[in-house]
């Protein structure tokens, strides 16, 4: 149950960063719907390790293989369940792990929840590595928002302390959305982008890691998707993107920002775009009383720095109740941001058609 | 659906904010619970509105009436559902709201969404009068709490761009979480207070409103709360947080701030507190893979500046779809973030309870 | 959570028999439906005690009392509250209760469950008295079928032994479904009606009581509702109406008697009716695979005989831990099916208005 | 979504009956267990098509694949995968299918549900095929349960009009609910077995089938399990019980016989038996207002005849839109009820399990 998301179109991970397999099942997507594999690939790379010097050297193919669901490459209207095979594992790389927490990771509280019987290899159901199959459902709600004329994308908008451009929330357009995609560093100011990458390879020479948050948005969604209170866009967007590891912040439109204005400020007035009621401003961040009005969605997830760092931390042995030293051996990415992008593009996607099909506008 | 939170224990929201009643019903309370009725008034008293200048000065008794689940003031077991009667409406004040719906509030999408059958009087069902109910909901769920050792409280973080004294993180006592409660003005520092308090008398004066951030705390819980993904303690406290009015953000422990640190510095490391396993510092906010880590609790929520201010705005006109002026007339605070503290801490209380009560915690 | 049904438009109950008031709440039907307030009434009155010398003496207006969700008459979108002042109680009644559990009523579960502090009084939250609310919303949702050509009904099938005449499952229209709906003893044959009256009284006569079986039938509903394997319509319909008291079985077409018969005899053969598909029998009771196909629905539930009887019985003493007899006194009726027929019709009512939402058929 | 059942304890069904593979997660099973393979094998040859000439000829070893979720045999706490590889299919002998529906099969609801994209091969996602990954997560379910010394069982109650030796409903013990399970027929009475086993092969002879009704019982549960009206053992043993294919009806205790008693008769009279509060007679069947009582629990499902049958069937072109004969090829049970016997104790099991966990029973 916990392991899943979803209310009307739903996507359930299984799966850990050593077992034979990790992988997903993705009900309620319509039927008739023919998946572009490749594609579908190619989102997938981007999330992929092992890209460049600035990733984890872990390097696998994560092709995804479908059991079910699909047929001819066209979805049946059963259930969709697709597997990526763990072939690339060093489990000997977390033989202390058992006995040494790492801190900022759930070692410990695994370790609590499940009674010491937690498979601690990678991090188990708590690896990133789980973001794998959550692309390939994402993938999937991406192509069938895209065939419905909705665009979502995403980029670094501030790493390590660097800022890239920002998004225009009141005037975002589909191609901005875009832009970052084709990169193998998502932002929109490549000179931005250089400037991390070169702060991310300077915590890694430093045995350390940075942080950073990712700036979603989404263009052409129609007005009304989402419901009052406990169940708006927000809340809904909020509970599966804090499902992404080392998430620990969302903020909508202005989000915290909002807090330093006055209403006269913030409001965001409403006029007349020929028909179409639009606003001048998109502090709401194209959500109001939690239903879409039809201006540009944008979000933000703000992303520890990986807690995974090669120098010598405190910790304590579980073993011997004692405090220990802990030094982590093994492949980590110095920056998960970077390989975070298509990942909030991917639960965003999913929210979004989720919420699409239960207006049924899909 | 969409007014209702929790997953074992559950609070349901009805009504509006001009309709006969307002109510909740609480599902999934243990029987046998004494409800201190004096405890839980004096906890509705802080949310409620016209208590000082800096407020809204619609005047409500708030009064829950408990028309089941209780008996003898012992919870049975079966749902608890209570009303507040709605006596003190002016609906006239909200005559032309169906015509120019108002900047940066749910009158246009909810417009969209009921086709025009919303009830716009005072905002309907997205009103922030629906957080009464949700505090009887969230006062017996505090009194739950600190009936297993479980303190929750709030405090105004920041308002106006003015900070109160941030918690403590890794040192969070229940002192310190009440502190703010029996104050007018819910902060640490008095003087912080003072210049919030009239940074919101100017922002009225001008006929404009300010926003603000509450930062809420728990202590005491036990470790193992919650699941990993989709279903840790983030994602169900965030899910819930975006249920009340205004909020645009919400974060945990070192939240947004997190992007801007090393791994380094922003890892726990781990030590033994006797025979207790705790961390130096708690930029964890007290969750670690979605589970608790016995660390205290740590969030923050960013609330927007009050929509509804005095001054004229622009909006549209839904009837003749054209560019049309608004001034809106009643009474609004000029800061919902104040009267927000006890709502946030209500939500967390439920939150957590709910959590407790899978775990079988109570 | 236990006292809700339904996945896309819910209904939650709450209240005991003896509490202030007991109520309902509904979510997800659409805005801007004109209920008709006379039509519901008469609809309750159907299920109301004291109609005439077969039922209990009880007698209550059970007005239900509309605190929000409607406006002028018409849904607005928001959740419906209605509640039923509970103003004729005689709780003096119940008073041996606590300690004397009655045989086949749910007095001895509840102590247990609840630990002994379940409301007692009247059967508390296990009372029939629920099937109130219940009936406020699903008098709402037959009207809602209604109006998009779809009709619901039920009958006594079957009660103390004597059967009124059966559906023709496969040429069942709307008007028989409305047969019984005017008469106080809701059957097809009159005759019929008499002998279980006539048994009806006897059994009351000698302080006893019986039970029976009510057929329920759809006609007008679109082919696709529902979904295969958990959540197909008899899933669905069938975890609504175990929610009724009393019922100990539930079956759809041919339903238990199909264990007898041969699959060349059971399988409904296909043909075209002009350009519409449908089957020359129908002992899918109009669903094939968990989903409607076009055929009218057809179910039955059983109902055990009233547990409460004036004759002496068998208990035991909770307080002393000893065999023990009761006689129950209060009013009860000799047999609850004659009044559960429009609770049948409401619960499947609700489910069918359900699926239909989430085809987004309404 | 649909594929699911459970609140605490999930279990998610995928895969049709030519797909790759199918397979289950099952989530929220206790970490630490260890699983027995040996008999998990063993229950699953149970429902293993191709084990006389009673059965399908299809002939397949069923033998689950682990993906994750269990280490070293002990589960981790994590969500469990396992997968069934389809080797042994046929494809061909459904080719016509997609035009011509056969009776009484989800063929034609499919067809209409996914706009004639469903997978038509064996019935796709649709088949009896599904049981198996059911009956993978319902074995392990039964090994928990017994660990807690909770013994499950079933037995063919009636098959073509034949009637086994009923469970006495009040003495029902663990040896007699074991007492079918190790025989190729699961009866009580080998007579009564053998003239079931006549009259399945006299039908097969007339390339026709035959239904059944399976009786299954639980002894050894706690008190206290479910929940008032919809979420009662009933509600949801049912709503589970129906997502077996051709399940036509289930009842508890005494079922549709209830209808024909009076309540001096059926109720069941407490009594103490030592400490413990029994009852002298089960109608109940273990259940009183959705809680388990502490007595058996005994319930019954329905089964229509194998709607597959060789015999030509009327049916229509779905292409033509015209009158058609259809003339089923391919390997079918003449009797699915005997396979179904460990499918309903798999069911409930799950059921049973699931609501231990709500209470912390496990």
């Amino acid at each position: 149950m916990s392991s899943r998301m979803g209310k009307n179109i739903t996507v359930s991970i299984f799966g850990g960063s050593h077992t034979e397999a990790i992988g997903m099942t993705l009900d309620g997507v319509p039927a008739g719907f023919k998946i572009d594999f490749d594609k579908l690939s190619a989102f997938m790379e981007r999330r992929a390790p092992g890209r460049d010097a600035a990733a984890t050297s872990r390097r696998e193919p994560d092709a995804p293989k479908f059991l079910c669901g699909v047929l001819d490459g066209v979805t049946t209207g059963a259930p969709i369940t697709a597997v990526i095979e763990n072939t690339n594992v060093r489990s000997g790389d977390y033989g202390n792990l058992r006995e040494l927490p790492r801190p900022s990771h759930a070692d410990y509280t695994a370790f609590v929840k499940y009674g010491g019987h937690n498979d601690i290899r990678g991090g188990g159901h708590f690896s990133g590595r789980l973001t794998a199959p959550l692309c390939i459902a994402g993938g999937i709600a991406l192509q069938l928002l895209e065939a419905r004329g909705i665009t979502v994308g995403a980029h670094l908008f501030r790493v390590a302390g660097i800022p890239d451009t920002p998004y225009d929330m009141a005037a975002l357009t589909a191609d901005t959305l875009c832009a970052a995609k084709d990169k193998p560093f998502p932002v929109l100011s490549d000179e931005a982008g250089e400037q991390m990458h070169d702060a991310i390879l300077a915590a890694k020479a430093d045995c350390d890691s940075v942080g950073g948050i990712v700036e979603c948005g989404a263009t052409g969604l129609p007005t009304g998707l989402g419901n009052p209170m406990f169940d708006g866009m927000e809340n809904r967007l909020a509970a599966a993107l804090f499902g992404i590891p080392a998430v620990k912040g969302v903020e909508f439109g202005s989000g915290f920002g909002a807090a330093e204005l006055r209403g006269s400020t913030h409001n965001d007035p409403f006029y007349m775009d020929g028909t179409v009621v639009r606003t001048r401003t998109n502090n709401s961040g194209g959500i109001q009383g939690g239903i879409t009005n039809g201006m540009p969605l944008v979000l933000r997830v703000a992303f520890k720095p990986t807690p995974s760092i090669a120098k010598e931390q405190d910790t304590v042995s579980l073993v011997k109740g004692e405090n220990a030293k802990l030094v982590i051996t093994g492949r980590h990415d110095p920056c998960v941001v970077v390989r975070a992008v298509p990942v909030v593009e991917a639960v965003t996607a999913l929210c979004l058609l989720d919420a699409m099909k239960e207006d049924n506008k899909i």
